[in-house]
């Protein structure tokens, strides 16, 4: 790299351009769902095939504390791994999202065993733990950095889900709740960290590829869905099939 | 698992059943590619990405040497690493594979960057060489498995392209003609090995769980394919865009 460093602004810049860019708002699957469009198996394929990332960020979040050489900077991330698994009364985002796939039909025990998932579902999210797991901590924490996008994605689903689909309500929609202040706290401090710790070029360059991964894992999922379940409707031979107007798998 | 051991004949007719139902020659991006009809793009879009692939094959192929504990098992398994990779006088499999995405258009040093690829293609490839490395030797050779039914597809496509595309020659599908041989030494091989290895019920499990991965790793390169290229062309941020009627990038 012979180009010069970014000031914290500028690279803070570049990051919001690339979520401008590739954060998966954009990607037609949402703005059917949001807008009202699917059907219930639809939104039962989302969910489920959602939920296998859920489930597997906080064993992402845990494989990067693992790694981080301050009791600080573990104990900060460490609220990841309280807002997901929960504290044993207050249910975390697990288990809400869980409900959310109940309230659309779902049976509970077939979402947990991700038996039904897509396999670029699985991939995807995989791909995910793995970087995180076999890159720098710089880049880990980047890869995070797609929830400076979510409020606004999030503020929009919640709308656009309960104007556009009778079945879903406020209750089955809880897990969102909580991550409009848990996802800008987040993004906060993993913003912050990459402006401070990002300290040449090249090391700038490294957090703006793994944004841009990050982006990738988010979109493939929902082309993942959009192939299977809304055109050409090519569900991989051992996926979910929706019933029609039925209920669960 | 409580059911009974499968003999090897069992085992061989469950791997087979399971090609019958998810390998790849199913797949309508693979119908289509066979059946003349693709354009220049969609095939520049296939060989692109599927050269990410091949790339990574000797990678998996190492790793998994690596962890094998006979000579003789190493040296039956290193034939791959020179198939692949070549031995500095004839070209391996990589060298053909470029070859051959140079003569659909596509250049050579964009194609060897892999920065064009679908994320889709990256994280199932990934997925493949992260299985092989982490899973036991026998669910790692088992999952080579897909080359049981590689002759058939490969004698279709090859035979479908020449007749399909005017552009397309023998010469640049001289990736082909050395498989047809070598997949069916390699596959007889892993085949008996897993007859023989497996020897409990859960372990001959494990072989099928392994091929059935497989499979999924093959047709989701494809479901990438088909919904970026094909139908709704809905490239992901960042990817290959063909140039229509055009040559390369």
């Amino acid at each position: 790299m012979t180009e010069k460093l970014l000031t914290p602004d500028e690279l803070e810049a570049a990051l919001r351009a690339i979520g401008a860019e590739r954060y998966h708002n954009r990607h037609p699957f949402h703005r059917m769902l949001h807008g009202g469009k699917l059907d219930r198996g639809q939104i039962q394929a989302w969910a489920l095939n959602r939920y296998y990332y859920q489930s597997q960020i906080p064993i992402k979040d845990a494989s990067l504390i693992a790694r981080m050489p301050s009791a600080e900077l573990r104990r900060a991330w460490r609220s990841r791994l309280v807002d997901h698994d929960g504290d044993g009364v207050a249910p975390g985002g697990i288990e809400r999202w869980l409900k959310l796939a109940e309230g659309v039909g779902l049976d509970r025990a077939y979402v947990e065993s991700s038996e039904g998932i897509l396999p670029t579902t699985r991939f995807a999210v995989d791909a995910y733990v793995n970087f995180v797991r076999e890159r720098s901590v710089l880049e880990a924490v980047a890869s995070s950095l797609t929830e400076m996008f979510s409020p606004g994605i999030i503020a929009e689903r919640v709308e656009g889900m309960l104007r556009g689909y009778p079945f879903i309500t406020m209750d089955t929609l809880a897990y969102f709740k909580p991550r409009l202040s848990q996802a800008p706290r987040d993004a906060d401090f993993a913003l912050a960290y990459v402006k401070t710790e990002a300290r040449t070029r090249e090391q700038q360059e490294t957090v703006l590829a793994a944004l841009r991964f990050k982006c990738g894992v988010l979109w493939a999922q929902l082309d993942g869905l959009y192939l299977a379940y809304v055109e050409p409707r090519l569900v991989p031979p051992g996926a979910f099939v929706p019933v029609q107007q039925g209920i669960g798998r």
